[in-house]
């Protein structure tokens, strides 16, 4: 997942995760959902009063009874993955991918040598149309950094540099630390900051209300004279780990270097500013900004009735510099492998394309996602539904919708019911996505991976991103749950109306 | 806290801790304890039948009373911690010395630097008697240091090389690894092991099970011609954090070096391993085997009545060279300090001495406690009890005992009942301890501290063993009950019976 924009969007959830339910459910969630609430009153009454909830859908009978009619099929796709012959592959093919390839970062030759396997993968898998699609992307290389307190006593920090940050001289930058808690604490303090080094330490509470100080607070800081900037770590739960992530320059402000500092040398910064002693940190970081050029990946089944029609699983295939990038986003490539690659074999072939897009340069601002709907601008009103895994491939449980239409609310409300058996049966209204939200931008209806993600923010963007910290099962879970949702949406009938 | 031994002494437990109870409660643990479970059975009845519990220990009723004498002095003073003017100040106290003095390994300048610290504060406490006994020790440290996968990719591993690991020739050592989960597994595979890098790659589940591969691993591989050996760091979660620790050379055996890898490399080794693909790994170690000084802490509050007999506070001051080193043990040091300080303050002389042993180069071997119980020798007779607080200062619940005399446990827990306010009241059955185990093989009753210490192993050893893991609150309480017990221990008009 990307630095998430400060607008909210893009943002997983990490704490307050509704409940799996073995009926589906609504949870009304974000201001666009809370604003169109008088408009799903039904929704509403039916979620208070849910001994009538299969009355006040308003779905048309026949609808109802086609997407019942897909139980028996869905539950043996779900049994295939959980207790049958796909059980533990996705973990296998993942792990293989993830220790053979090791992290993706945009640029780098692990990266495309993953997708060359990708590609080879899923022509093995007999689809119909694999394509690589060139994407221009910046390039941002990590070089030597290394960020030593030097006053009151010796210390390194074990830092990560936030991509996309400038270089500092080759002497490093040394200078007095001025430590805040906000924008609003900045904002008040500003007439200490000019020649210093700020540390942003936000407390911790989502990451959302972290972000926008990796990604502003350079720009923040440099208005008023910083000389660099470090950012506490973005992490409910730390083992002195940094967390590293995309920062973004404002055009008016001074570019200068910004590097993550582990929430324990953020604590203990704070501690010694705090009684007055003075800090000297010297930051030296030494990093290239280029272009280059990546690839999507684009992947069919075609559709047997309506192949000009589409149902999108995605996710992207870049990662941070660190870890093994599994978490984010591997899972969720090779769910979306997994699942075309099985509905193949089985001959399941759905009345519209069901199409797996695994984009380039996630990381980097939604850069292969931003090139894809260029491409493929043309296709974006035929699309159905576009999904998108990028928080996590833990146990899932449900799905968001970004729509505000009724029936299609409804319409994914029953099929969600029927993945009862794994109880994946949550709907939740949400527009929050990161690549799919450049589709969504185009009024193409997404859905994102619900999973029980708690302890997303403890690995993301950190080198204990690794398999170490995958589950097999959650996986067979992940994959039979979006081969199953996958196949029902591409077969429908009909387009989900928008 | 050091390596355990293998006989499990000096292993805390890390899971199934008994519950606070609001009344005491004996919990029987280990084999000494079980083997003594009969001589016991008025205590074991008791604990079955609590309804009659104030009759089946049988504590005299003036005892019972004297202790239950205690009661306003020991409330006021757990007050003062958890509410009172004490409140916070082992936390600012502790964070002060962890911030300006950082690790602590035998050999630094900045042991010695702490230590004379600690000295000026027990000394401005106006303690009684305060004095720094040297103790001749093995320093060894940690030169530059590398591992990295080699084949079949290039992969740098974050690893920390054992306590007291052998140099690898400057070039380093390269060669395959073998990974095995057991010493029976590495039996049956000995012929596979000549010429590689063995890996111990034991199972979490609790520190007993897991040490013996980080202190005896090396040489049990040496002994079938491994060349060097890494071991999965000793936790039961990880954010790609390795975990050092002491290692125990045989003499009979070759020494060769030693590091600990992350769980995350572990795991990845294992499974590229188990896919049949030859991986090697290099290993670069310089570190150096010198002797040196260091010195124990003695610092008392004489006893009014018994100046010759002892109730003793210890910790030790020496850590890893990574992180803070305040978990273990700066913590147990600073409750000790703080408890004598506020006695002091308070005007709160026993009838005994109340001793605060803060031993140096436990890490190392114990050998701080060994000098101490050497030069003290002809005092051990005459320690009532010895305490120890080196596996946490979380929120404590209680004390173990190595005392199989059950006057001594029933004393034991009826002090422990006037802990109830702050819900401290459980005794275990336990000879594990660590600096104390030197004193209890003297036949010195000893107790150590029961802490709710469940994530202890998260931070063990490692660059995460900081102030950021530490609760104010927590050692407020644990400072207060260190005060409260330590007080009337040497208050009581007669030693603990042996």
């Amino acid at each position: 997942m990307k630095a998430a924009s400060s607008s909210g969007r893009g943002v997983p959830r990490s704490s307050s995760l509704p409940r799996v339910v073995s009926r589906p459910q609504v949870v009304v969630v974000g201001s666009a959902a809370r604003r169109s609430a008088m408009n799903h009153l039904p929704v509403l009454l039916w979620t208070l009063f849910s001994s009538v909830r299969e009355d006040v859908c308003y779905l048309p009978p026949e609808l109802r009874a086609e997407i019942r009619g897909y139980r028996p099929l869905v539950h043996s796709i779900l049994s295939e993955f959980v207790a049958g012959a796909e059980s533990g592959s996705t973990y296998s093919d993942l792990a293989y991918f993830a220790d053979r390839f090791g992290h993706r970062v945009v640029g780098s030759a692990s990266l495309e040598d993953a997708i060359d396997h990708l590609l080879s993968v899923l022509r093995h898998a007999g689809l119909d149309h694999v394509a690589a699609e060139p994407v221009h992307t910046p390039v941002w290389s990590r070089g030597p950094e290394k960020a030593t307190v030097v006053s009151p006593r010796v210390l390194e920090m074990d830092v990560l540099g936030l991509g996309g940050s400038v270089s500092t001289p080759p002497a490093g930058i040394t200078a007095r630390v001025v430590v805040v808690e906000s924008f609003e604490e900045l904002e008040t303090r500003r007439h200490e900051v000019n020649g210093t080094i700020v540390l942003f330490r936000p407390k911790w509470r989502d990451y959302k209300s972290y972000v926008v100080y990796r990604e502003r607070g350079p720009s923040m800081a440099a208005r008023y004279g910083a000389v660099a900037t470090l950012v506490r770590s973005a992490a409910p739960y730390s083992l002195y780990t940094p967390h590293t992530g995309k920062l973004s320059y404002d055009d008016d402000a001074p570019r200068i270097p910004a590097a993550a500092v582990t929430v324990e040398d953020a604590d203990f910064l704070a501690r010694v500013v705090g009684r007055g002693e003075e800090v000297k940190v010297r930051l030296e970081m030494s990093n290239s900004h280029t272009n280059g050029t990546s690839r999507n990946v684009v992947a069919d089944i075609t559709g047997t009735a309506h192949p000009g029609q589409y149902v999108i699983l995605g996710a992207h295939t870049d990662s941070w510099d660190v870890g093994q990038g599994v978490m984010d986003d591997a899972g969720g490539v090779f769910i979306a492998v997994k699942a075309l690659s099985y509905l193949r074999k089985r001959g399941l072939r759905p009345r519209r394309t069901l199409r797996a897009v695994l984009w380039t340069s996630e990381e980097n601002g939604l850069v292969g996602a931003a090139e894809f709907v260029r491409r493929h601008r043309d296709e974006m009103d035929n699309v159905s539904l576009a999904m998108e895994s990028d928080t996590g491939t833990f146990a899932p449980y449900g799905l968001t919708t970004s729509s505000e239409n009724n029936l299609t609310q409804c319409i994914l409300r029953e099929v969600l019911s029927l993945m009862a058996p794994i109880g994946a049966t949550t709907l939740e209204l949400s527009v929050r996505g990161s690549d799919v939200d450049k589709l969504h931008a185009l009024g193409v209806p997404v859905s994102t991976l619900l999973n029980r993600n708690e302890r997303y923010f403890h690995y993301h963007h950190t080198r204990a991103d690794t398999m170490s910290l995958m589950s097999s099962r959650d996986l067979d879970l992940c994959a039979g749950f979006w081969a199953a949702v996958g196949y029902v949406f591409a077969d429908l009938r009909d387009m989900l109306p928008r």
